[in-house]
């Protein structure tokens, strides 16, 4: 689920810009974070969720969130004239230092940039996608686990197993547990529950993630998943804030129908445009 | 062992400027590697060990490496004129894709500064430095283990936790193993022998590192050390490419003696300028 689109507009630090120093700490030590969202004619979905995923990453990492407002604006402004567009914030820890240390009192470095919508972001929801299972596994860092920080090299390296961009990587951590897609969370329905892998040890946790389980709390349940369990599903499908819900249609050789509560639950979310 | 230092010169993709792209895949997803080396006089130490080691590095991630006629030119540039300096040479893998697969055939991007040598680069080689034992325990990765990539965020973390810059502070794996400094190796000395940490699961394999196992092979191990052993050493030594050996003079409550050994090595490491 990788695409390559232009570049529409882009700030750092509030100014139009395409370009950070090479002293950033993002770039010399992932030391940041980032959100991913859309934004339709203006208004970014899940907007308030998306600013607490981000200020609970600042409070773990020790870094003073800008005001929202501040944020707000610029993603506004990015998107301005736009129908459809998806925006990423990239906060990185201000200072530039050589040497890991934070300092304290600098300001982070704000980068706001607006990205054309993926082509096929209706066609997945409508057809499904095929999974495999990555070979990479997780490592387990509970310091890091579930916040949407700028180490993303796993990721990399899990997306680079397979050229197949209709194919879907499923990622399982060191100790076997399913977590999530590459770029997605991951659900399974079995007897009419909705089961959620915990991420607490790794993975992100993802704003329409979290909308289904506020929502949907009394038939909910976050838990570690074995695969076999994961095999044995009714259902199964990922969801993240850009492509909403997306049923799994197979699992390496193993085929899933494209069942009821996952068109029930993309038809929730779409109804209200909660992510 | 942090130190703030001016950027003095930088080379990105051989040109004078000191600003990459916010596409840059080291900054968004932390895709690339980095080297730290000391030039004296126009001369990288221990230039071809740095070398095997970035290619090391692009090897396990997929990276086409610069030949090292440039990156060596580059490091002559930015180090001009000048009597000593640390050059860092960051590797980006190219592309500028919105997801995290890589594409095929993106020349990678290279940022080439040079900073000041930290004042204090004598000093400590010896008096010595006191340590203590982080709590962050270091995530086990064995396809990013031994090479020396972007994601470093548990450095930081590590770092922020102790505010004292003369205080090392030594790292444990999550099964509670120690694997090194937060930025230099470590050995430990036994009855003579010298041992330190296998780091196929996690941790860098540092340029000195590489060279005392090479140079005296016969007498040293790696192996799995626990904290206890770490506890009953007759000696206790980091290293780097920037600081050399630097005894190590307490961990927690607990005191060193500056051993034989450990200024043998290091005038062993001087002699030839090795590092």
């Amino acid at each position: 689920m990788h695409w390559v689109i232009k570049m529409l507009e882009c700030l750092v630090d509030g100014e139009i810009s395409t370009f950070v120093k090479t002293t950033n700490r993002g770039l010399n030590y992932a030391d940041g974070l980032f959100e991913t969202l859309c934004v339709f004619n203006g208004v970014p979905r899940g907007w308030q969720a998306h600013m607490d995923r981000l200020g609970a990453g600042c409070e773990r990492l020790g870094i003073d969130m800008p005001p929202q407002a501040i944020l707000l604006r610029e993603v506004q402004t990015v998107s301005a004239g736009m129908a459809g567009v998806v925006v990423k914030i990239v906060l990185c820890r201000g200072g530039a230092a050589r040497g890991y240390a934070p300092l304290a009192d600098a300001a982070c470095v704000r980068i706001v940039s607006a990205h054309g919508l993926p082509q096929d972001i209706d066609e997945k929801a409508v057809t499904g996608v095929r999974a495999r299972i990555c070979d990479l596994r997780l490592a387990l860092q509970p310091a890091l686990g579930g916040i949407k920080h700028l180490n993303r090299l796993e990721q990399v390296m899990a997306s680079a197993e397979n050229s197949d961009p209709g194919v879907e990587g499923i990622l399982l951590d060191r100790e076997e547990y399913v977590i999530s897609a590459i770029a997605a969370n991951i659900f399974l329905v079995l007897d009419g529950r909705l089961l959620t892998p915990r991420l607490d040890r790794c993975g992100v946790r993802g704003v329409v993630r979290g909308q289904l389980l506020a929502a949907f709390s009394a038939r909910c349940e976050q838990r570690r998943i074995q695969l076999d369990l994961l095999r044995e599903a009714d259902e199964v499908f990922t969801c993240n804030s850009v492509r909403g819900i997306v049923p799994v249609t197979a699992i390496d050789a193993q085929e899933f129908a494209i069942g009821p509560l996952t068109r029930e639950l993309q038809g929730w979310l779409h109804k209200d445009g909660r992510a």
